[in-house]
């Protein structure tokens, strides 16, 4: 089973994918937690050129390039092989990240971005969670988080509440796959919730 | 104009595409020399993921996307502004290396590279030279220039010579515009050959 976990940052799905795949490991089940992008050597080097630098280091089309190669190495050299030895694999996020921020929020390239898709990539989650909290509560955590990977909340708050409807939207496109968690109260609350949808 | 070099590596490619360059500035042309992969900030820290590191760093598909994004960089930010303001350009690679190492020799991906290219690049050089010699020659100069780019020369002497036959086969496929220069005598012999075919 392949679980991707998805939201604006500081929504709290890498607490959230981190206690699912616990969780699953307590029931016995050999589980690999990973994320995007990077999730591999080589994707994690193609990372630092996303994540680290200046807003507008790359066009949207660039990134879309970049984001779908790393992608490519992440499915070949983690997701793959560990679905294939009967692992669980659960990511914090997955190409639904570039349908909703270079498809229709950062850019309007979601065309571009379903033919690359379709090309090189080709795979969907099973199930997707997306925790959806207050932009403002996300941008608040992202904020005290600090570090240098903070490209996109440097974009401010409108933004991120483009991006929040962009993966909410996400729900009626994919009805099968796609389920919207409520990500307010305690990780153990939101917890629930996603093992109640799972 | 735009006006791109192709060849194996140690063809001696880099230096024609610069010889031509100085000739066209002494006629009073104003020339933006560059080459691929790199040749725009973004894309020269793109060129040393791909041209640093062992043979099997990234399988041939990631390899297409890696260089894809790199050239999407280069096009905008470097050549699409000199051919805008009226500048030459002639750089060293473009599209055509990316059909012969990914499409045809290093893979079998070349309606991958075709796509990825219609999709998200979508132009053409006026004029391609192909500079053709002896792969044995070229891998011997290129093993004598040193340093820590020589990923493909690793591959070997039969990877050469079918890089050299796709790129010869270019001419057939571009009739209108590939010429194939033979890269044999001295460096004013070729550059004399370039000079007539331009």
């Amino acid at each position: 089973m392949f679980i991707s976990f998805e939201g604006i940052d500081g929504c709290g799905k890498s607490m959230q994918s981190a206690w699912l795949a616990k969780a699953l490991r307590t029931e016995g089940r050999r589980v690999l937690h990973t994320r995007e992008p990077g999730g591999s050597p080589g994707a994690e080097e193609i990372r630092r050129l996303l994540v680290e630098g200046a807003g507008e280091r790359w066009s949207v089309e660039t990134e879309c390039l970049l984001f779908t190669a790393a992608r490519r190495d992440h499915l070949e050299r983690t997701i793959r092989p560990a679905l294939d030895a009967g692992q669980t694999v659960i990511t914090d996020r997955f190409a639904d990240s570039t349908r909703v921020y270079q498809g229709t929020t950062r850019g309007d390239l979601r065309q571009i971005v379903d033919r690359l898709h379709a090309l090189m990539i080709g795979v969907e989650p099973d199930r997707t969670f997306v925790i959806d909290v207050d932009p403002a509560i996300a941008l608040a955590r992202g904020k005290a988080r600090g570090g240098n990977e903070d490209r996109f909340e440097s974009f401010g708050l409108d933004f991120q509440l483009r991006l929040a409807a962009g993966f909410r939207a996400l729900a009626q496109e994919y009805p099968d796959r796609v389920r919207v968690i409520d990500g307010s109260g305690s990780v153990e609350d939101v917890a629930a919730r996603v093992r109640a949808a799972l």
